[in-house]
């Protein structure tokens, strides 16, 4: 298993969570907390690959990051609420990996497909934001990424990097997935925002 | 004509006039009307066929199917009001059969596909609440299965018995089909509810 | 470039335009205002696809209409408010070529496919209306198009036309087209409703 995998890992974890506390937070059931953990975690894969042409189907050969989305949401479900509130402090981090993870995955998908450097940019910032924006229309709210967060420019710009340069040795990737980690958490620390 | 497709024919309306009302009680006009109804009797099936690699397209050779849903929608929308309070008593029970019938049809799409277990549960949920959770985004609320039914788990556990069991028979299937909508009317008559 | 290339390109620029304008008006950020812009402009075409079996992909074959909407929606960002209230006095007119351009194409789309009747007409639809029901429930609006607005009906009578007649001859799909366009200009300036 590679270093990549890991980092897919932690992403579906993070992504699995964050799901299942928004869908706690507006006091869905089990079964709502359970979908919207799912959809959060997978949800951005699933479009990314309806936009690139990619068969949706290989969501069901990723038996290892299903479990483990279930795994995660099941501990959140039990675990008591002062716990979650500690967790949300950390949870830019961990989030930060999984965008950073996701993007680079989506835009090497889309590049792997043939596909111009717009459909690279769109597939790393749909695999990295879209399962999030599905979470928030699913819970009745507005899509935060869409209104307070600078989070999707750096997946975009890491799709860029992918879609425009030679950015496919293992060290070049890891160089990116840093970068795009490092931005990320220097918006949150610094509250970036984008214009309006 | 098996029972199997008279089964599809009842929840097509069920689900069509759902869909209807909804639309009706958010003062939609005439064409939100028929896309809500339209929505939440086919939109199951449409995510469906995309999480499981079946094409969309299967959709337009059910004219059996749209005929009977704009019909029953047409019948809705000319109806008195008074009269759809009264069908909405008797609605929870037409409602458990199309989610038995679709959710079971949605498993069995699923395990032709040669889908894993998890899929198989997945495809019945999303054939069963699917096109209910799409209405409820479109009628801009919170889908009410994630947050106050156990609908959806009597779903699930279909696509479990079809995913893991011998379960192929028409004898089998009627035998499932009938303890679905038999839980389902229960938990409607005790008001079970999931835990939060 | 033909004519219904032309038109192709208004329809684009009118529907980008009302996705930013959307996305303003809620105070969303600068990526909001351009995930808005571009799903309002092809959010119907890839639902399209989806539901008439045409790779979702041909997307990202569409460069000139992509350029020309990002290019819009930049426009649309840096102008002073005032001018854009000026806009959408005029918006009407431009979206109405759109709504007619979009909707035949769609239908074209559908025949080419084979499909049956429903199919052309809901093809048709889903072009032309497709895109601004996704923008308004990523805005947390319920769809205008479903409420207030005759809108659709003229997209689904285009697709009835191309669906069951011998409309295919560039003069005939002008006449359409101009046709489609005065209904909707004369449904604007008479606020025709549909019956609730």
């Amino acid at each position: 298993m590679d270093v990549f995998e890991w980092f897919s890992i932690i992403g579906t974890i993070a992504f699995a969570v964050s799901g299942a506390i928004v869908a706690m937070e507006e006091h869905y059931d089990m079964l709502g907390v359970f979908v919207l953990g799912l959809v959060t975690a997978f949800g951005g894969g699933v479009v990314r690959n309806l936009l690139i042409g990619v068969p949706v189907t290989t969501l069901w050969s990723q038996g290892l990051l299903l479990k483990t989305a279930v795994f995660s949401i099941v501990i959140v479900f039990v675990l008591p609420t002062a716990w979650i509130y500690h967790w949300k402090r950390s949870e830019a981090f961990f989030d930060a990996i999984g965008l950073a993870a996701f993007a680079i995955q989506g835009a090497l998908y889309a590049v792997e497909a043939g596909l111009p450097v717009s459909a690279v940019m769109v597939a790393a910032m749909m695999t990295g934001i879209g399962g999030g924006m599905i979470r928030d229309i699913m819970a009745g709210r507005k899509p935060v990424v869409l209104r307070d967060e600078i989070y999707a420019v750096w997946a975009l710009l890491a799709g860029l990097a992918v879609g425009i340069g030679p950015i496919r040795a293992a060290w070049a990737l890891l160089a990116l997935f840093a970068a795009t980690v490092t931005m990320r958490m220097l918006s949150v620390h610094y509250k970036w925002r984008l214009p309006r």
